[in-house]
């Protein structure tokens, strides 16, 4: 785990080095995701670059980050300066985690192994989807002993569910993400248009072949009928019918920190807070849901004054650099989750694009936050920001 | 008729079963106008895309729909999501309705035929435009029992007027809508650029041609001089000299309910009140009359303030995803007016085309009120907006 | 003269009566620009088109009539609407002007003579430039009695400025325009760029040279050392020292009704109530003076307020509609000037291009008028506005 | 050096005389800019175009001055108007300085000695960076008596800060502007993806390699040993530990006023002035250090605010019109700097670009400040400025 004060300049020296060579992992994330659509076939690419509807809300988490404006301070000593933070207990050496994305075998070969070994490398949390082309047991083996959480897509039923999370407590996640945007399926219109479904060729299903309540719910077991078990997977893959009494049923089986991923509004914060939830993830899915819905920054400020530091408030959806984590966190966020960029990475570069990607994020947030004269996260609660209204 | 709480999933399936062929039908609106207009006379596309001079108005509606956010609320128990409603003493499957579209042979053969079959197919009412190109009687014997309404151009004929409207009722139609914003046409500088008037050759003058009360005031029959009907149709087309005061005589010669359609300003709404008007029609025509009016959206809140719930209001202009049909319904609007998307259905594909951007439409609203936590039109009422200033 | 009752009715037959052969003068504003612009010389068309610096202030002009939105009433009877005014003593079919534009030999041969009388055939007053190409006199002698103002560029030699308001008095102009916002010429980057000053060749100057109050202080005739004549009237051109005490000097010289054409500022309009000004213009000269301006439209209600009535407000800077009309009217400006749109109509077809552009303007205003629910420019004074902020 | 009153005046008789033929020099500095694009490597252009991230800042300084507009007054006698002040004892005749901009050889072979010469033929003030590619004695000795100010990346040695500072004195340097936003180097992309870093092949460092006390602290000099000389200049060229309390030492070290460049926060303006700094200038350097900072013209206000008229405050970052400069010195600013549009001039006509670039912006900023009714950089305090919401 490399000192977070130096990343910026480490990274510098680094590219230096090059000498006049480019880095063959573009350091702008718009390039990196032009090159990636250059790579990818056009179906991988619209999956995930694509978002519910007219993508109206991808555009307004765009727009909202613009409206915040940073207001940063001079001549602080900012030697010493410090990304770190502490989360559940474990030190982290930047306020970053890496967002769960689905069935990255469309992305390349190496899918979720490239990126939780990237992930490892440099000390952020790995967040593995339950839909993951890769399974939990496979994914914990590659990370050893870097920290990871689990995702989960809470089935539609209670064995499985209560199976993958006793699972990944013992392959050594240390947080169960629980999405709840996902009720059903979002309207995706690029997906629609190519009648493009990885699920059902098994993609992104591996997690529920290789669980034990799964298979015994099936009358043949994947390997014999996998049209079946593809159907079942789809048919227990959502559940709309469930409510904040549900949550107990989770907590039950497992000692892990349980957050909710997909809190936009502030009375859905306090049911949490009632609830005992450990923490929370403000996010409209990367706009992938709900197209028209609020832009997650604007949705930040109202769930950190709910919450009042009770738990911790992760942010998600629409991060692109630096100073976009900073104004996460310096409206009260303590971590944020990065999603689309390292996917591009993945796509461009497997494990060693994620881990540029990682690497370029962190120095690009160290800069930032050292120049808008702060020198760890935990000044940003006190950073000045300004709206403004174009 | 589907039961509606399965229709994002029944979608979903069927363009699954399609195993990466692409649907005929682009489920994105902006594709299918695009592919509506490789297909169609320059002139006949530009007739319905349409609108009044610099067509500010038509920008101005799309942009309302983006300052109004959703804030989707989580873990509310959908499984038993209900898009029905009640207006007017029928039960609808969604709160959905065919905008009246004059002339729709200019789209397709099968004009007006096509859409309403397409509309009975999916179980929502289709309002006949009175400038339609199929008679009242042709398009409900069509229908046979399937919910439509007539739209009535007020002719300057109370004998014409009063006749519509009684071939209305004895065909059928279970609700008069009065256009209000048409007492002259609008300058539209696209038909006028053009000189395209289809009206001047006959088209979508059938419903005068055929009416006992239009006949009657010409020395000839439209058979034997055609351009003399034409050119008294033209004449009675508009009347701008009606007031509130002539709503008596029109409300003498039905029982039907009468909706007032145009309406913007909220004492306009009040005296709609005063006159015992069934209900309301908060719209700018999508943009074909007044260049530079209030985007439909943003006139809505003041209407349902001054209406208070005592009668029914429909919306109609800009509404192009299920995400501006939630916004809609949830500002205060009983149900909403689709207008030009179906246009582009039946321009692609006919009758299929129209019921496939129904069933898209609805499939997209059912996900996206389940994802904002509704799951009725009536919990939307208390669903929660934010206005953002971009 | 027409009835201004029937303009939009009339022009809407004429169209009709086309049968599908397209108008040659582009209905749409920006269409008949596109093709002025291939018609001209990029020079001439720049000259025109451009404004000071970024040219900022044009954008702004036009945003702020997106801002400003109608809201249109039901149920009126128009059948007797009339867009006519009164204006010092003469009734006017529309309240709309002919803008004071320059050098109009550079947009088209019969220059100014053409613009004058498309003016005189619609019944609008033509308000003609000091720096025009076709003298007071001959202007006046091609419109015989219809209604015809004079702007002034005041000079910078009292005798000058005293022998063109007397000689326009003369010639039957009712009423005098004073440009303040250009004691000196505008930066503009066009211009600049292409080094294009039709000045310095003569055009633009024969109000000069045919001036006996210039001619006098000449120690040669124009005709005989035109170089002297050109450098001479260059330099009396702009007379950057004026100040309110000037005005006393134009009143003793002229009996004319004075207006200032400039006015931003609300101060500057209660100057002119001290000073006895019989009307003033809200311009920023259409762009062209001051880069960074408010937009007219946004200093319009400021000066409405300040003046409450005591004198005619006429508007000028970026109208491209009715709509545009409409907005600067329910502001409470009594008439406004229509500047670009004609230049375009001549340089594409000469007097009759004129013709039609004000025409389909006219038909425009009255459309939108009445569909807003107004009858005449008077009632416009309750119409209901909204301001949005996108 | 020229009178100011005829700027503008002067510029347009200048391109009269061109008769035709077009200025060399693009007028308009978006023009200019894409000739410099056309002749400089890609590399150089990007070095210079570019900011921090993905240049979010760059654009929020441009929107910002759209949304502040002039409202002119009228009528105001500005014949002798005067664009001059007076700062630090120094008569300027426009308010405008050269912002430092380092490197200047990639832009040029002259570099800073032409910038410098086209200061002095202009009489504004040269800032000579640090990090230029000519000499503070160089540069000095070029400009012979014309006003020159010197701008410190102070750096990571003491004895290096100290002795910067007293070579400039000694060499006629009039004021000492220190880069306080320079911690550690933004993070921008385009120098990132290019791996252009200029300084690692030793250009910009020979005010290092010149200086006695660096080449003290050399165990090698740099003709000797370039390599350990750059890698030395590197080391300490930025100084992320400096506090407020350092200043006291660059006190005691100089004589000349010190400015501190860089401030955007009220509160850092009021430490400023506890520790007796001569003068601020509100910069987020040209939106190449913070991406997602507030734009510098927001800033502005909130410390004109806090400053109370104490000490001069200058303005960078944004300005590419006269119209920008006014809104800058309108809303409190002593003078501007202007940085990118003289480096474009540099690139593509060497000092005779710079002094025509300086000359067009003073004949613009002479114009719009005549043409808003002020007669003088003190006259503008009392302009009024109008905010608009687009």
């Amino acid at each position: 785990m490399q000192d977070s004060t130096t990343q910026a300049r480490q990274k510098l020296l680094y590219l230096m080095g090059l000498e006049g060579k480019q880095p063959e992992i573009p350091v702008s994330i718009r390039n990196l995701e032009q090159k990636a659509r250059e790579i990818l076939s056009p179906e991988a690419y619209d999956y995930v670059a694509g978002g519910a509807g007219a993508e109206d809300t991808i555009r307004a988490n765009r727009e909202a980050f613009h409206r915040v404006r940073i207001v940063p301070r001079m001549l602080r000593d900012l030697t010493l300066r410090n990304l770190g933070i502490e989360l559940f207990g474990t030190k982290l050496p930047a306020p970053v985690l890496l967002a769960p994305i689905g069935i990255q075998s469309i992305l390349h070969p190496d899918a979720e192994l490239a990126s939780a070994r990237a992930a490892a490398a440099v000390g952020l949390p790995f967040i593995l989807s339950t839909a993951a082309s890769r399974s939990i047991e496979a994914v914990a083996e590659t990370m050893q002993d870097a920290p990871r959480w689990f995702q989960l897509y809470w089935p539609d039923d209670p064995d499985v569910a209560a199976s993958f999370v006793s699972r990944a407590e013992k392959a050594g996640y240390q947080a169960i993400v629980v999405t709840l945007d996902i009720g059903i399926l979002g309207w995706r219109e690029r997906d629609l248009q190519r009648a493009y479904f990885p699920f059902i060729r098994g993609e992104g299903l591996i997690n529920y072949f290789s669980d034990p309540a799964f298979r015994k719910s099936l009358s043949q077991p994947p390997e014999i009928d996998p049209g079946a078990a593809i159907s079942h997977a789809l048919k227990i893959f959502a559940n709309p019918s469930l409510t904040w009494e549900n949550l107990g049923y989770l907590r039950q089986h497992t000692r892990l920190p349980i957050l909710l991923k997909g809190i936009l509004h502030p009375e859905d914060a306090i049911c949490a807070l009632e609830y005992h939830v450990d923490g929370l993830i403000v996010s409209n899915h990367g706009g992938r849901q709900v197209d028209g819905a609020i832009a997650a920054l604007d949705a930040l400020p109202g769930i950190v004054s709910a919450v009042q530091g009770q738990i911790p408030i992760l942010f998600d959806s629409g991060i692109r650099s630096g100073a976009d984590a900073l104004k996460a966190l310096a409206l009260g966020a303590t971590a944020i989750l990065l999603g689309r960029p390292y996917a591009w990475g993945l796509a461009v570069g497997g494990e060693w694009g994620v881990t540029e990607v990682l690497r370029n994020f962190i120095a690009d947030l160290d800069a930032t936050l050292a120049l808008s004269g702060c020198g760890s996260c935990i000044e940003l609660a006190s950073a000045t920001l300004q709206r403004v209204f174009n």
